[in-house]
């Protein structure tokens, strides 16, 4: 008789909670038959690698099967979810992709930016797609974002419901609430594994809807008397679409700032998703005589980035207005951990020009998060009903709180899986047990901010390979000041011996960078990227060649 | 062609809160076919009527139509929806009645009680019952007392789903969490009408589960030094059950105290429903020996009932124990609206001898309402999806707060049928309109106190109208003197003219209990509650009969 088996391989997603991409294999009599793919995302990483901005998932492990791979689906827009594909996709062999109406439209533009091309197909809901011996039916979800869908996986020895990024948001914005029946059906039917999102699990209640982020809004707007200034990830198009509707109710022209804020507000616009009259919408330069009562800006930036429109707002950089006192700035989103010394240090100079910031920390209904809290993650365990777990997208703590929600269900916590990224389980005969580790690596890919990552021309990783590293070290004291010479060291860059002079002036730009400004002590991250900016066009010069710059700093 | 129509009539649970009894009628051909009845409840006025303690429906209505009657459902075990039947179920012709197991037994215990019999079929959830032209199916449903239950209720022009008091509840301390499938389910097969409980429509968010408070019964106990004393309505099985859990945990002898609480506990524990070890049932002569950290007092009377086992302890009235500093008194319910003076009444006497009382003012977890806050009644919009809805065990205020969460769900609020007793919907043919208002009034019942209402004798109201009522009114200054004299007006009871002498005597009466005694001043309802004993206890010993006793103070 023939016999199935389901293997399930996390490249990415779990304990990293960004850079998302799940394998789902099935195996006939031991022979590997089928495989599915769940997402194809960039990653933040948690703990900041060496001047890396972020992260694609490793798909060496997949290079020798591609043959297999029957499809890839994207549960929805956000770039941790869909940003690595533009990157992976010939190598994974360019496979069908799935997605909904928003994510397709997000992935295609990716395509066209970097000269690309791809068709995604716009999933039907109603239709049970069969991929090999797998099938997949998509389900209507709710999230930050939307089109969002969760994922339920047939296969010959049981079910998956493949359940990432959500929240059970019965009033959202944008689209229609969750597809209850769906989900419970599915429970009733048998669920053999639940993959959950798991990042709200330390947070009791229900997450609020995105809804009432609206009212804040408006709110905080009918009391601002200077600019209004909105922050949030520029794939949060349910966000920002009720950011626009309060400044058309507030009568102020609304300015789309940098440009991933810009480009996904016209995708977004262009579908339908974003209703804004033509004559509401301002170019830049009319800032300059617009009286601040007037104006709404929507800025990227919101996690602190360098270079972003928010900290050119913040450095006094912007070159059609400056942040004055009466201006309402505010974070709708919360940092993504990791981001935090960032974003304050952003929050800090806003302050300090005489804005009123308001940000989650001070005010909870800013910010409704994305991420379902313990109520809403519990309601998808009792729908769901599941006989196994595997939490993902959170980090170890948020595993752990997991397994205790599960428990307080009454499930025994051996049926929770925690997951290292490549730690894979078996599903065999109605168990579940682990299997041999796949080996993974973080793969680094080096650009200028977070938030804008998906629109910037990205130095291809082998390029970057290719180029070389230039590894700089300096350490300080507690004022900022050098306590001792930088360091360089460099690989694969130019041969150290024969260019004693080349590294003798890079040390030089390194001490001149640290010098202290003005008085003004810069945030270290910023000293980074000011050291990497400066070593990267020097060495350009010298030599026409980009390596990639990593600066270190040791604070004593 | 055969014409069917469906018409709804409250007779009573609607804006009055309790006395739950809902009639839905089937006609065929514009005659009456079938009649179903939903729970058959005392009330408790939200006004103080005189002197008057509950109510029951009034089923006039029913009176010349008792053949259509096809059976009676009780969807859970609380008074409000059960506490009227022995009192009815002659007069309705003693249809079938249909309940889950605690409710059944519940109901059964009653009636014996009473010297009354009564039949009542467990209901199997699997199965969809017939009832003429109506089918019926109930749904497991949670709430703060176990077995509770929706109904769907089928006809041949549509399906209503009747969801009275109910809080979805994940993790409830007995039972099993509600049966999200078959509400789904319901929903996708199409509701025209949704009947649900908006007690808690004013409240934000999602219901705290009732399993939240017995971790607080823990930690509670853990700091207590004293006796630790829990009040709770004695048909809250749930919340007993987890005291005596944490009991049992700190080696705690447990007393039940009242005897609707020694009651309803034994019937829990004969169908396994509060399991406790023998030993550990305290007899209440025990108290004089027991060291107080060795104690458990569940005890009725939280609604502050005068006479009841918890106003008794702080009265002093107690002849086994006393209050004491170190004790520790749990009140793990909310007043009903109407009942807050004489919950305020006992919680100052007893904080006067040096208790420690925490009640819900200032403790949230002590009591996790059964009733859904708005979150919850959102989750069964969601589900449910009716084309109409009738807000029912509410008053005007949570009815026109569930019109607008129906509203923020993107329901027309004209869809919303805020009804008043006996006011009657009619569904013909998809839709929904006003009928014709069918006449109820208060029928009163005279009783001591609330919470234990179930299992005293009543008299019957029959025998109240053929006694008479005495009036007598009382008028009072600020510190509780008499202004004036007393003042009595019967009816149907004596003929006054010549009476003088008797009437003067109860006059005198009534003249020696305003006097203050002993410097303290009673709070109103005990005066009240005292005339009346008083009164009873003379016209009895005068006349041989007993009229019901009203008693007003004003006081200037």
């Amino acid at each position: 008789m023939e016999k199935f088996k389901v293997r399930f391989v996390p490249l990415g997603g779990i304990v990293g909670v960004t850079k998302n991409l799940y394998v789902y294999e099935l195996y006939l009599d031991d022979k590997l038959k089928d495989i599915l793919i769940i997402d194809c995302g960039i990653g933040f990483p948690l703990e900041k690698e060496l001047g890396v901005d972020f992260v694609i998932p490793d798909i060496s492990y997949l290079q020798d099967k591609k043959d297999k791979i029957r499809a890839l689906l994207l549960t929805h827009g956000h770039e941790d979810h869909i940003g690595a594909l533009p990157y992976l996709y010939d190598s994974l062999g360019r496979p069908p992709v799935y997605a909904s109406k928003l994510t397709s439209v997000f992935v295609e533009n990716k395509f066209k930016e970097n000269k690309q091309r791809i068709t995604v197909t716009r999933v039907d809901f109603e239709k049970v797609y069969s991929f090999g011996d797998f099938r997949a039916s998509f389900v209507k979800m709710t999230h930050s974002i939307p089109d969002t869908t969760h994922i339920i996986i047939g296969s010959p020895i049981g079910s998956f419901y493949h359940g990432p990024d959500f929240k059970l948001d019965l009033t959202p914005p944008y689209g229609s609430p969750p597809d209850f029946y769906k989900i419970v059906k599915s429970g009733k039917d048998g669920i053999l594994c639940l993959l959950s999102d798991c990042l709200g699990a330390e947070r009791p209640g229900l997450t609020l809807s995105e809804s009432i982020v609206g009212q804040t809004f408006e709110d905080e707007m009918r009391k601002t008397k200077g600019k209004f200034i909105m922050t949030t990830f520029s794939s949060n198009i349910s966000r920002i679409r009720q950011c626009v509707e309060a400044a058309i109710k507030f009568n102020r022209k609304i300015f789309f700032l940098g440009r991933s804020m810009k480009q996904n507000s016209q995708l977004a616009a262009e579908i339908g998703y974003l209703p804004v009259p033509e004559k509401l919408i301002g170019r830049e330069e009319e800032l300059i005589k617009l009286p601040p009562n007037k104006v709404c800006l929507i800025a990227a930036g919101s996690q602190g980035q360098y270079g972003s429109a928010l900290s050119k707002l913040a450095d006094k950089q912007n070159q059609y207005t400056r942040i004055k006192p009466g201006d309402k700035i505010i974070f709708s989103s919360d940092p993504i951990p990791g981001n935090e010394n960032e974003v304050y240090g952003v929050i800090e100079d806003l302050v300090a020009q005489g804005a009123d910031v308001v940000y989650s920390d001070i005010a909870d209904q800013l910010h409704s998060s994305g991420h379902g809290n313990q109520e809403d993650l519990k309601f998808l365990i009792r729908f769901t009903n599941p006989a196994y777990f595997i939490p993902i997208g959170g980090t170890i703590r948020h595993q752990k709180q997991y397994e205790n929600l599960a428990e307080g269900l009454g499930y025994d916590k051996s049926k929770v899986f925690s997951l290292n990224e490549g730690e894979t389980i078996w599903f065999d005969g109605g168990k579940a047990y682990k299997g041999q580790e796949v080996e993974t690596k973080n793969i680094y890919v080096d650009a200028y901010g977070v938030g804008d990552v998906g629109n910037i021309v990205l130095r291809d990783r082998k390029t970057i390979s290719s180029e070389g590293v230039v590894f700089s070290f300096v350490i300080i004291d507690k004022t900022g000041r050098l306590v001792a010479r930088p360091k360089i060291v460099s690989r694969g860059f130019v041969f150290e011996k024969g260019e004693e002079k080349l590294y003798n002036d890079a040390l030089f730009l390194i001490e001149k960078v640290m010098k202290p400004k003005g008085g003004k002590i810069l945030e270290l991250n910023h000293i980074k990227r000011e050291i990497i900016d400066n070593l990267e066009g020097f060495f350009f010069k010298e030599r026409g060649r980009r390596p990639l710059i990593v600066a270190e700093i040791v604070q004593l």
